[in-house]
């Protein structure tokens, strides 16, 4: 936890909050803190800045909080992932959200297990817990956006060329394709299978809607990696 | 496991392997083979091809083994890495593999927790097992070499300077240094910090061996994601 991150439930004045639960225990066992401890601190999709811890106890914390900095900028990114495993789908919601993707569509695929969309990992709450994570991993306060597509064709067909237009449209996938560009300047539509990677249809459609295959070389990568290596290498 | 990796102990002819436990169980469960079913294999150290199932049951499966190309390239590149904690540093191992790293360097640091050199997952044969998982993931068949360092004043004063001749030296940092450069073309050496970042004497101390800071963004990456990202835009 590099950015502790308050949310307006938080707050029991107007730069005074109350913790307990899981952030008071990372205060006590993992920062240590005593009162008169100053740390990072965020207001959830707002500013960052510090806080001062000014009470503390075992049930709570009270923290009198000054933010004026506004949070890292995203990329300019919507990227679209086919539904990784549940235990990899936690894992990479935190890369994401702890690397500034502003928009994250899951999307089914052929090789894509059914039963994959059944987690409880899925439901909203659990969701925003990973993203939460991430950002403050990576010192930020803006919960990415996360949007559950179950049927391929139809958002294929019908949204994501009105998504792409006006972006450079992506498909991370082995094969005999360019190699994936670096430091692009202009906004960007990636879209990253699942393990075995996209079936031929898939890549096909995905190119109908303006989206074109790009590879990393002959090593496949775990999804989770493949997400942070073509990140780097784009932006 | 997008290659079955051999090992010698493997082969009950020439070109004839035996397979039980956890290989076996992948085949039957997740590849879901049938006798003459064909799939990509290669040699612990050598050559890679196909293997072709010959004989399967719930005790054992024999494929029939031909191999003719060559592994992919290494990354041109040690990677200096402070102990991460034990449950990062299995998948830290995992990424390293499966990326092409060919030599691995384990070392200490100020904020590296002592009791992170106690756990079992130190052991050579734990970190075998991590090692050989990122190959089966990248279809690689070289192991690298992983070496550990318990002593950072020693090794970055006595051992380093020649480590790091001839090549860009780097150190992960956050902070107000160049940007991370992009696809460099020279053999790399590079360090990166444990979670809360190399303290300031080692950065002089690293910097003093030849090694230069450089940064990401603002934002702290997790060890393994700091790893990958930095991989894939240096290469």
């Amino acid at each position: 936890m590099n950015l502790l991150l308050l949310e307006d439930g938080d707050f029991i004045a107007a730069d005074t909050v109350q913790l307990s639960g899981r952030r008071l225990k990372h205060l006590l066992e993992v920062h240590r803190v005593a009162v008169g401890d100053s740390l990072r601190a965020g207001r959830l999709g707002g500013l960052m800045g510090h806080g001062q811890v000014i009470q503390l106890d075992a049930l709570s914390a009270t923290l009198e909080v000054s933010v004026d900095q506004p949070p890292p900028a995203k990329l300019p990114l919507t990227l679209l992932l086919a539904l990784p495993r549940p235990k990899m789908l936690r894992r990479v919601l935190q890369t994401v959200s702890s690397m500034g993707v502003p928009r994250l569509i899951l999307l089914n695929s052929y090789r894509v297990e059914k039963s994959f969309w059944q987690t409880p990992f899925l439901e909203p709450a659990a969701v925003r817990e990973q993203l939460i994570l991430g950002l403050e991993q990576a010192r930020d306060t803006v919960l990415p956006e996360v949007i559950i597509e179950k049927r391929f064709k139809p958002f294929v067909e019908d949204q994501l060329p009105a998504l792409a237009a006006n972006t450079l449209g992506l498909v991370g996938h082995p094969g005999d394709y360019p190699a994936c560009p670096r430091a692009v300047e202009q906004p960007i539509t990636l879209a990253i299978g699942p393990e075995g990677g996209w079936i031929p249809y898939e890549v096909e459609k995905l190119q109908q809607a303006g989206l074109q295959p790009v590879q990393l070389g002959e090593r496949i990568l775990r999804v989770e990696t493949a997400v942070t290596a073509l990140l780097a290498r784009l932006f």
